[in-house]
């Protein structure tokens, strides 16, 4: 199976169980997720080989953040150990009306710290089929947007192939930042991963009359808006995620891919959310893998789609779902009838 | 912000976790609540400044009751400690077809045995801006209605508001004994809060045809209702909770508040159920809290709402959200997307 | 109360917490469950007298699951001990698109290895008024299939009712094999319970067009599958449970009675799922106690379907339920309101 | 094996886990125990036929307490239905200088509002061979030192044995009105267990200058104050137990049996503390069985002692070991080696 | 009471149950502590009003850990709200010949940069009776130092009582850095608190050839070295605490108080430990009470030691005992019978 | 760092909480061991590459089992996937005089099923340094005594060195079939670790008159126990794990190394145990490591016998300590202060 290279911050997710609010919390539960992180388990339960780059502090979190990894049969031989803290972020897990909130405490972790001479992407990116970094890496400042040139660079040197999902933090640096620094990085990138609000914050790019909240979808301004990426950095597929929120508890999900001027459009998932949190970094491992497996479009689309939809109905970032059982709900076994 | 005084019980609040019933639990969830502790607490959120008065046994439970309503920014400074027990009620959450059941074990608890001479009213709500209670005070019995009377009397003297929430509990008092009680209680009452049963079962005010299972309501019953309690007592402001159940899982919410002969009807909110134990108590205190700041009628009750919707995606009998999510919803922010 | 006799596997249920998945778990729930051990628990909460058949091994595990049965108010003098080890069987419980998935690790169970002289049928039917088992009973093969027969054989010398779920699982036999040794046991039973599956799987019978994820039902084809079940077996009553899986949480349910040539089909119910696994033996438990009292039977099957439907909201097999609370839901008391 | 018919109290017992104090706890184990509950338990797991007698609420609470019982084999039969609540008592589990602190929270509970003809003796106790009570169950006020007299009468006039066991509770009743009751029940009495204090509180007899805090014994003023005891109330047996408090987290432990002019010494073991509620009822359980089944008294006090060091083992009030566990450390295997 | 004021950090502090290891977690428990804020609920719990100071981020984690203290009576009014994040510590809990250890995450946090304008002395000291802080808060860098300075400064000129806990912390400072801040503190403070290896750590004042290791003690060394500390900075009393570690689970506790050219050593408490992080603290607390309250030295100290013995019971670093408790202990009650 | 393959099973350990029994249990902790996966895993820790063979079912628990030995750095790319189940044991820990309890339900597991075809020993031992194994793996019968041989033997013709821990089990075989295939087996290795009862019971071998229990040992009885293994198998070194077992909460534990006629002696730990399961494992591996790394025998029985005693503080079978943690005790840092 194709070798994936994701590289990004990795942190402690901590949250109170259930649907407690961190005020009442007593106890949290402990797991490691980030944005790409969540990517390489992804992809690795569907059978690829993944390996992920980063950097940790050398004690007993960061050690604990690997192993997270370890344990999901992601590769953590390129880690680098140093720095001075794990990064951190607390959810509450919202319902109903209630939103779902996310609260950071990642400043100064080991990652944000790290120096271009840390990782040697020349060897990294040895044997690797796909490499693939979000948004958030280079927005965590310092020299995190020249390692990202540097890994981008060395991928398209090798011909490896890069996909990037757009993830716009605005906590984390403005939309002039993100639109020059990103600009900049996606001439290298071959797959894009964006959601609406992604491509109008970061290129101005706008999808057209969709009320997210409200449900409806301008199908017509989502191609356009696809289209106008690819045609600006030379994409050859753009995948966008369509979320409607109906409430924190019921959303409706679907996606878009497009290529050589045609749009693909899933069909589209009724979800009682169990935990939203990496839904789409699952969209993204889903594609990655069906691309890389050369799926045609609406397959692949499909197979995004119903990855990501499972992800929503398991607790932590992690999607712990196998092959198996994408395919089948791809393939239409969406009744939730037990198996026995 | 204005200081709210709030008298009545103080109980244990054990409950299974999750679905579980009390038959199979090994172990029990504890808090601590009460109608009118609840609203004290919901309303320390919001951040006006409370006071809690009641009475509790001086032993290990006592005080942790005490510290639950201190942690959340209630002073408990009025509270008087002797009397032999903490009252306790158990809770099922219901699912669906399933109902959630109460079981109260609240018989010879501290405050039901209290004594006028406990409570120094001048004192307590000296510099008070607003008293609350509810009817299951005085249908604890012994010398509640007394004591009630007596701090219904002194908040009116020193032209304090007063709001009474009316809860009727069949199992405290029989209908006549809460229609004499409550109706000598009423004369010092400026705010009511009822909901349907509540009315007819206390003062035989009937809000008309509305089916309260099957979900359709009469709106102009409900506002005949009101105007019949507001011209009876010389109320300024009643203010009625629309529940249509759908299920234990699947409620309608929304609320009237009746002034000057105008009934204003709130939104309708279609909740996902977290525990809706505390639902009416977060309902009276964001009333309290808009009235308090003289929010016009028609914002009052939307912020009434909005706040006791919040109530039942949380846990436990606390409303724990902040002024800020409950306008935010009441603005109109019920999608539920992720707060990051 | 009439005493049932029901004979079968006890297991151990292990499931992760919540929506866990087993490959998240670092702890597991307990409890102890089985087709036929189901509906004796679920019969002694609604009143009946109890006893339970099974084998299980002489250590803390085969005296935990006894003790289960026991707490719950089933007889387990009838229970022998010894052989090697108990069945296990893992639940995760589904989620919107996900389903539950169970895992079985029962090979070699005590049970499974029992010989024909551990039961003393005479002896153990003696005073009984009704006997249940289900089909998998006799498809843990070994001595089982002659060990229900002497049961059946016994039980109908002493003109006991005996009831049978077919409930076919395609990993213990094959169709073949159950169509075979069902067939042979059906002579003596005379309430047979089944969905549409099982029919057709173990006997053939088809129940039409029915579209069970899609959500339409084909009535008439049901009435005639129990006609001919009923004729080709000489039974008293088939009783089917009609299940429309939405997603894994949310199905409508509800059931049907054949008696003489009537079908009587029961109200449906739209269920949010806390718990779907013995869902069927709830409907059993409840179909045998109305049968026994003599319920007509449209009121039956609102019975037993009203029993199973609780069921569904309840953690476990066991339908840990009264019998008031199921007579409140068959009468329509479904809209979840709190009971105090 | 003979059957032992126990009468008190059962009560709900909630406690933190591990060492958490009731100030800091938002969760509680739920067990169920009471001193002769626990006497019925523990006998139950030794082989002997147990059956409980006492008044329970019937709500959920009531039948769960009666749940446990039957979970551990004891009869429930002989349980009466009805009053207003179920007791409950609080446990912290102390540690080294901490000591353990119990909350009884039982005033008004059902069984101390019992009637006589709550309880029909002479069907109760037909067929029993042993009758078990303790000085708790009169403390409790009410009719229940009546109700004690006749069923000690009615156990007398049937031949059966008589034992009690003082556990003088000062919060319950004086020493004045102990001594008076107890007087009046001892002479139906056949076997006594006490400590050194419960003799000196209730019947004003010394066991000499035993320094309990400091580890040194009087053996010699235990074996005349067990004789005057027996002398003065015609006691074949009177038992005592000897616990040395080094600290809340190890005793040491042992105990003396009195038969006909002489003192049994049992071994004395050096116990760190898992949970020592319910102790001294696990060696009034070991004694039953010891002098039920004839053993010689050194073997008796040797194996009540045993039975009573693994209790201090076992979390919770009941001593959940089996006959061969008890035997295996009264012949001196109490090395703790693992038994695989 | 008197009105105690404190001034430091609060962190949050993250465990995994029981003795498991970080990299074991899947769930920590939350508390909240600090060095100083455990000084001001440990007095809380005597009695005393008490007051904290910090500055805290004004976001979920910040309000819970200010509640932390309230719901333990500290008045929270002098926290201020702002800055970056929460300071984190992470134990695990040792055992046997296993160490505790604590991992701090605390750089950056709000009050690590808070500015000397955050806090108006003069308002917060007015009306108190004694101001404690510890060297850790100096320690933290920035602007604390200066902050501690003007605290010590406005307490002196105020007359209130100041003391200081040396709390060398060699992650946060060098051995000359401490010498030389604290230095410039200690002649604002009356009374000093520390161990042996703070004085030599920070003052090198060794207290002789003490084998804390080993469990032998200079006791003319430790009174030396307090005199010297007294007489340098003019010290009305030194106290020093002193453990003897014989494993994680074991160690030997008592202190010394300093007065006037006397030393005054407390009983030695042999303690099995829950939790000792916070023992440190408790003492501090404990003697601040007695020394408040003007307790002579030998009862001061023995008050102390008593209170700190048993916060090594309980888990987490707050002393949630009550007086009566630790008055108990300091009066001889540590056998640890049960309190009924 | 040298490459370590251990072989043998890997099960799915369950247990109850804290010192909680089987039959209290309602949930049950998960982890995954084994003799030899377990000595995997600690050297792992102590930084040797480690791979493990064994054959899981290939499901869910299958997974989870290679996943737990991944997550902790052990490679998994030699398991074989196939076969019926996992297999399971269950531990209730003990206390003070109650033994730990170990009950196994591994039959029929897949690897007892293993075929010699499963495991291409060529391949998996190329490049490694050492082979370990235990008396467990041919115990379980079926084909594993000749793979265990083929094991070996390619081992020995690829000069790794090969070490075996006698690890005796009786309930999986006879004294008779052990000395006989064990004797088969040793001519092939290196290093045999053993205690006392395992030289006795497989090969006849008695260590002298040491009283386990009471304490004592018998020194030379050792030395010439060990020397007699040597000679009679030509092993360079033989080590035997020394435990006194007080209770089952503390045990005296030391070890002996022999090579070349000497016996080496390691100090002797008094440990409070938190687990005692993997004891001897945790020793075996810290062997191979010292003497890997080419220690001296004192160092080398240092080394593994404070490997061992920290394994005993740390829940499950795993000793999760680093190489440092481990080295500061062989140092002599068993004080447990607090590492800060």
């Amino acid at each position: 199976m194709g070798k994936l290279v994701c590289f990004g911050e990795l942190m402690m997710r901590l949250n109170p169980e259930g649907y407690g609010r961190l005020v009442q919390a007593d106890r949290l539960e402990v797991s490691f997720a980030g944005g790409e992180a969540n990517v390489a388990v992804d992809a690795a339960q569907l059978g690829m080989e993944t390996s992920y780059v980063t950097k940790l502090p050398d004690q007993e979190l960061g050690r604990s953040a690997a192993n997270a990894l370890r344990r999901f049969g992601v590769d953590t031989d390129n880690i680098v150990y140093g720095g001075p803290r794990l990064g951190i972020y607390y959810v509450e897990k919202g319902a109903s009306q209630r939103p779902s909130k996310v609260i950071y405490d990642r400043a100064g972790s080991s990652v944000s710290l790290a120096q271009p001479g840390d990782f040697d992407w020349e060897r990294i990116l040895d044997g690797a089929d796909w490499f693939h970094f979000t948004g958030i890496t280079p927005a965590l400042g310092g020299c995190l947007p020249r390692i990202c040139m540097e890994a981008c660079e060395t991928a398209k040197r090798k011909q490896i192939m890069v996909s990037c999902d757009l993830n716009y933090r605005r906590k984390l640096w403005s939309r002039q930042e993100a639109g020059k620094v990103m600009g900049e990085l996606m001439p290298h990138v071959d797959v894009c991963i964006a959601n609406e609000e992604d491509m109008a914050d970061v290129f101005g790019i706008y999808a057209g009359d969709s009320d997210i909240e409200g449900g409806s979808l301008d199908v017509d301004g989502y191609r356009k808006a696809a289209q106008e990426m690819s045609e600006r950095f030379h994409l050859s597929h753009v995948a966008v995620t369509l979320r409607k929120s109906l409430s924190a508890s019921r959303n409706l999900w679907s996606g878009m891919l497009y290529r050589e001027g045609k749009a693909f459009f899933s069909r589209e998932y009724d979800m009682q959310i169990v935990d939203r949190v990496g839904g789409g970094d699952s969209f993204a491992a889903g594609l990655i893998y069906a691309l890389y497996k050369a799926y045609e479009p609406q397959r692949a689309v499909e197979f995004a789609v119903a990855a990501s939809c499972l992800k929503h109905t398991i607790e932590h970032d992690f999607n712990l779902v196998s092959l198996a059982e994408v395919e089948a709900l791809a393939n239409g076994k969406g009744s939730g009838r037990v198996q026995r």
